[in-house]
Formats: C-alpha cells, sequence, structure tokens
C-alpha cells in the first residue's frame, strides 16, 4: 500500500492529539484513503524534553530539515504563534504538500494568502480546525451548504469565556474567581487576554466571515469587546429575568456591507445558545432556504481539534479539484439591519435619565440595573454622554422578556 | 452552457418546494456545478390541476413517459407512497440517472438494494431529505465524519411528537387537543399514526443506523414507543423534577450488536435535547475522537426538505466517484450497554410494590406517579408482572434529578 507522508508542526496538546489519533485510526484512513498515513517529521522546540514519538519520525527543531525530506504529502501546523508559521506553511505549499492550521490568528491574517497560493500549485487547504474545534462548522459552510445563502451567523466561538461566564452564574463567583479556575482546569492561558477580551473569537469571526460571505468586514469597525466587564451584579440580574450572559460573534450583511460584531449579550431560554455551557461551542447559521441550523460541540481539547484536523486530512488527500470555496463570492443583499429598529437594552452605570425622549424606561432590575427600550444608536450615543454607562443587547422575543420581568418582579 | 436535466417525481409540498428553489436558486447552481439545472418533467397524479408550472415542463401521469425523455439527469422523488417509487427508482438509476430521494420508508426498506444498484450503475443516491428535513445529519456523518467511529446517536426526528409534546407542556392541553392543532397547523396527517406511533422515526433511525454502523438491528428488536400514552399528569409530574419527556431515537453497539429504541425519555436542562422544541429536529452523534456534537434545525417543512435535496443535487452531480458510504462497515465494538447497569425510571400505574429487592424508591412525585432506580431488566420484568405499569428511562446525570427531586418537594 502506498503512504501518505506528514508532517506535524508543534507537539503541544493539538500536535500531540494529532499524532496519537493517526496511530490510533490507522486502519480508518487506511481504509478510506487507500493508503497509509506516516507521520515522517515532528517539528518541536527543544529536541531534548522526552516524548512517546516513535523512532522512525524525523524529530526535529529545523523545519527547513522537513522541508528537504524526500517524500512529503501534508503538513500540518499546531503552533500557536503567527509567525513563523505563515512563512513555514508558505514554503510548504511551494513544495506541493498540502495544508492544514488549527492556528486561528495567522489563518485570520493570511488565509486567503495561503489560498490563493496553494491553488496556483494545485494542492489544498484545511483549517476546519480554526473555528470551534471539533465541531465541522467549516466543512458544513463550505461543503453542505453550497446553494443556501447565507444571511447571518451566531457564534459562541471562545470556550475560556463561555466557561468563565457558566461558573461565574452557576457557582455565584465573581470573574477573577472563575478567570483562575479556567486557569487551573487548562481553559485558559496565563495571561488571558486573547480569550477575554474577544480577541480569539474576533479572529474566529472574521474566517467565518470570509467563508460564509466571501468577505470580512474593514477589522476596525467590528465592536469586539470582552467578558472582563461583566460583574457578579450584572449576572444576577439578568438571571433574575430569566437571561443569560454569553459573548456571542454575530455576523450579517447590511446593504451591501458585512458587519460584525464580537461581544456580551443577553439570551433567554427560547434561544438556541442559552443552554451552551462551560467550555463548549456553538454555531447557528441563518440561510435563505433552510433556515436556522444550530451545530454545538467542543471548541477545543486534543482531541476534538485533533478530530477536525484528521477529517480535513481526508478532505485534502481527496479533493480532486484543489478549489477552496474560501473565495466564494456571496450571495445577493439580504438581511437589511436597521439602526433605528428599536431593541431592548441590560443598561448599568446611568448618572442621570436616559436623556433621549427616544428611550424608554422597561423597569429597573435591581438597584442601577434597568432595561431600557431604544434603537442602537440611540443607546450609543447614550453611552457617549455617560461614559460610566455600559450597555447589553438582549436577544430574542418580546414576550419572554416581559415574563421575565413580570417573574423577576414576583420574587 | 450545457444543462442538467432533471425530473421530479410528485408535486406536494416538497416536491413543489424543490421546483421553486431550482428557479430561485439558478445562479448558485451555474456558478456551483458550472452547468444550468433545469426541470424537464414533472409527475404527477392529476394533470388538470392548476400548478404553477413553466410551460416547458412535460407535465406528466406516466412514469414511462419521463423515462423515454431524449436526456435526463437527476430523478428527484418527493412521493409518500413506498410503492410505486421504489420501482420507479430502480428504473431511473437502470437508465443511467443520479437519485434523490425525501421517501424514509421506501428508503429504509429499500435503500440498500438502491445503492447496489446505483454503484453498477455508476450513478449517485442522494438521500439527505430522508433524515431530520433540512438538518444535514446525513452528509455530516458520511462526509465530515469519516475517520471518526460513531458510538452512539440520539436524535428527535419526528417534528411532529415533539410539537405534540411541546404544546401538551407549555399549553397544558391533552394529547388530543395539542394533536388537532398539529393536524390544524399542517404538521400532522388527518391519520397520525405514522407520527405519534413512532413509525415515521423508527424508518429514520434504521436510515441513520446504516449510515453510521454500516448495519441495523433486526426490526423486530427495536423498541417503537409512541407518544399517545404520555398524559398531561405525566407531563406535570416530570416538569416538577425539571424534566421533559421527548421522543427520542437511539442506536448504539452492544457487543457486536448494533440496538435501537425509539420511544420517549425524560431529559432534564443541561441535556442539548432540552430545549429543542416544536418540530424542531436534532441529532447528537457521539464518536470516539470528537465526543459529542449535536445538529439542531427545522425537520420538515417545504423550503427546508428542498434546502436538503437541492443540496444533494450538487453532490450527486458532483461525486467523481460513485462510491458511498452508506455501506461502511462499521468500527469495533465500542459501548457495551449492561442492561444490569441501575438507571433513573419515572414509573406509573404501580398496582403492588415494585417486587424486586433490586428496585429502589426514590420518590413519590405525585400520586401514583414514582421515580425508581433499578436495571433495565429489573424494571422490565416489573412491567410484565404488572402490566398497568408504563416506565420511561430518565437521561443525564444523578445531580441534576436529586436537585429537581428537592426543588419539587419544596413547592
Amino acid at each position: 500500500m502506498s503512504v501518505i507522508n506528514v508532517a506535524i508542526l508543534g507537539f503541544g496538546t493539538v500536535g500531540e492529539g494529532v499524532y496519537r489519533t493517526i496511530q490510533s485510526h490507522s486502519n480508518e484512513l487506511a481504509a478510506e484513503l487507500g493508503k497509509e498515513v506516516e507521520v515522517a517529521a515532528v517539528l518541536v522546540r527543544n529536541k531534548q524534553k522526552p516524548r512517546d514519538i516513535s523512532g522512525n519520525v524525523l524529530l526535529t527543531t529545523d523545519f527547513e530539515e522537513i522541508l528537504q525530506l524526500p517524500k512529503l504529502d501534508v503538513v500540518i501546523e499546531c503552533i500557536v504563534d503567527k509567525d513563523p508559521t505563515f512563512s513555514y506553511l508558505k514554503k510548504a505549499i511551494q513544495r506541493g504538500c498540502h495544508i492544514i492550521t488549527a492556528n486561528k490568528e495567522m489563518f485570520a491574517h493570511h488565509g486567503n494568502e495561503l489560498i490563493e497560493l496553494a491553488e496556483q500549485h494545485q494542492v489544498s487547504v484545511g483549517f476546519e480546525a480554526t473555528v470551534a474545534g471539533g465541531i465541522p462548522v467549516i466543512q458544513t459552510l463550505g461543503q453542505l451548504l453550497k446553494i443556501n445563502r447565507v444571511q447571518r451567523i451566531l457564534g459562541i466561538l471562545n470556550g475560556t469565556s463561555n466557561f468563565i461566564l457558566t461558573e461565574m452564574r452557576d457557582k455565584r463567583q465573581s470573574f477573577a474567581e472563575s478567570l483562575l479556575r479556567a486557569q487551573e482546569n487548562g481553559y485558559a492561558e496565563a495571561d488571558p487576554t486573547n480569550d477575554v477580551e474577544g480577541y480569539d473569537a474576533f479572529y474566529k469571526t472574521m474566517i467565518l466571515s470570509r467563508l460564509a460571505f466571501g468577505e470580512e468586514p474593514d477589522w476596525r469597525d467590528v465592536e469586539r469587546v470582552g467578558i472582563t466587564s461583566i460583574t457578579s451584579e450584572l449576572i444576577e440580574a439578568a438571571q433574575n429575568l430569566g437571561l443569560r450572559f454569553k459573548h456571542i460573534a454575530s455576523i450579517w450583511k447590511s446593504g451591501t456591507r458585512i458587519q460584525a460584531s464580537v461581544k456580551p449579550v443577553l439570551v433567554g431560554s427560547e434561544h438556541p445558545f442559552y443552554h451552551v455551557e462551560g467550555v463548549e461551542n456553538a454555531v447557528n447559521v441563518k440561510s435563505d432556504i433552510v433556515g436556522e441550523i444550530t451545530l454545538q460541540g467542543p471548541g477545543a481539547g486534543m482531541y476534538p481539534t485533533a478530530s477536525a484536523i484528521i477529517e480535513d486530512l481526508v478532505h485534502v488527500c481527496q479533493s480532486h479539484v484543489p478549489k477552496s470555496n474560501y473565495l466564494k463570492t456571496s450571495g445577493e443583499d439580504i438581511e437589511l439591519k436597521n439602526e433605528h429598529q428599536r431593541e431592548y437594552w441590560l443598561v448599568q452605570g446611568l448618572v442621570q435619565k436616559y436623556g433621549s425622549p427616544a428611550i424608554t424606561l422597561v423597569d429597573e432590575i435591581s438597584e442601577g440595573i434597568f432595561v431600557l427600550k431604544g434603537s442602537k444608536k440611540d443607546i450609543e450615543q447614550l453611552a457617549q454622554r455617560q461614559p460610566s454607562v455600559q450597555y447589553f443587547s438582549i436577544l430574542g422575543n418580546e414576550e419572554f422578556l416581559v415574563r421575565g420581568i413580570e417573574e423577576a418582579k414576583a420574587l
């Protein structure tokens, strides 16, 4: 049986998961591909560190050594940093290798360039693992919804933030305590900025935007808010209304423009994200033929991410036409979101009355925390005049919210 | 631009949805396929009935006329009955056409035969629309999880049953009232047997079983229970415990045997199916690499079903190798479910004590409705001795259930 030679760049959690899965699922891979998959090389930072890697595998700290292997078909990149991974993958493509990456930051910055280069060199690019871990959202958008025109995407894309918000509510802990717990569980880095300030979700959002709409918004126009300002007090006030904070990425088309935001939003129990808890991720896709589909599953971890990469390995090896859907052009203008439309908001930190006659007080939920109704524009202006104001959009239907307010009052 | 000629068999809700979607998405189809898709013929029962179909389309009541068209590439079957659709599709394959079907009963009976015949004739079979409407579960199992070994599938596969259970709980209506409402809304047939007795879900379960495990259980061994015995009283007792009745299809491997059941089960709010309400469907797939993934979306309706068929149309036209995953062999024996393992049950209709020392009373929830703990075997024996007993498995973790019981007592 002929062989597919693979190099794995990086041997952290994800790289090791990929290595182990290639061993444990060698029969499935051979049956599907008609060829044996062999790990030819692993790129590491420190060759001395003891690792459970077969002696036949080239273990090296020098990527050039990998490039010079006589036979190499696929390069799988499991490194976190943006550089030098981009240059590694460019060289791999130029050598005629398919590439697979789990690196969202690098891919958000350089995905287009890599895909164009891959088309020139007749190889494929797999990037399922960059968004939502083991949930096959990239393939669902790229392969299963080819005729549906995507209208809007919502996503819980950062498991760390979702874990912290869940812990804060469930265990009545502060943000700091919950962050510590996330770090103890290995869900958050020592420096958690990327996760809790929304950068990680932002990169994933840009990748999804390009895949679903063929383009992305100007990065500077995207509202990116993390979860660091969510206090126990806010969480409790929301809970009394039957609402939960979720850190939600949204992508939609307004006129001819793609718009996106990544920020804490409130959802009620009728929303498919209400029960997405802990480190789970979820993506809700609204398309013009099928309507709304929600995919939910593990957003990170050794084996969920390895799953995405191993399934990508099959796809890149089987794709007869090395054409990517990543650059497909978007359909017609679909959803015209009206910024003058009145919505509900949870608002804290008002130092004086809401100021605009267009903003209505719905209720004071607890001391200093209000539900207001008004357009996005009006609320933004309010926050400009009163910089102490924090405001959070409440998704879902009015009936649910009104019921929640009544029940909160009855307590 | 060359043309893909399509025939649509049946012009009910689904057939009309497919026809309209081919018109409305002709640009997307042409861009994806590089060919124009044209509806060459529609098979109807009554040619006189006025329909919004272009004059260029052959409208006929005679399938042979369609078979004799000089050019025909794909036959899309949107008829409900098992016969004569099977013979139509066999003839279409023998003529060299790809086929696509939405007919779960026919496909559960004859899917294997059609797929084998299609392989002989080098054409493809699309059957995404047979299970879970617009949710791309067939393609996810067949195309996106090729290396993952499926261990267990759970599904809410019948929208009518789920709608009725939701209405009963939400509106505090009887089964009969909720069924009537389902009929008024067009969610249930005049004769609802297929839906409310679990036959529809059963056929879908067999299709999923074959796709995920390469085989299906002996049909006679599958426990198939509908929702007709679920009373308002049971629903209320469950709700007081924080539980909801869902009509759930389960497929798992026990030793080397595939087992399946289709029946009402209780789930708590931590379960991904708890919030699947109304006519929505959901499928939860547990695989060995990725873990659990849940797909949720519209399980029926004109456009969700048309979406599944249109996306299948792209797949059958693009598949270079007319190989189907339907017959793939299953992985190793994975989940050994122990029938002696003690679980929780909601039980009604006990005429005497539970009889077996192996069965423990957890609590009497309301008059005559108990939560018991015992193995499946013990509960089945109890029900054999006391035929008035109805029992329902409670999914989920113990902690949730205990909390639910405490809260119910506090009311």
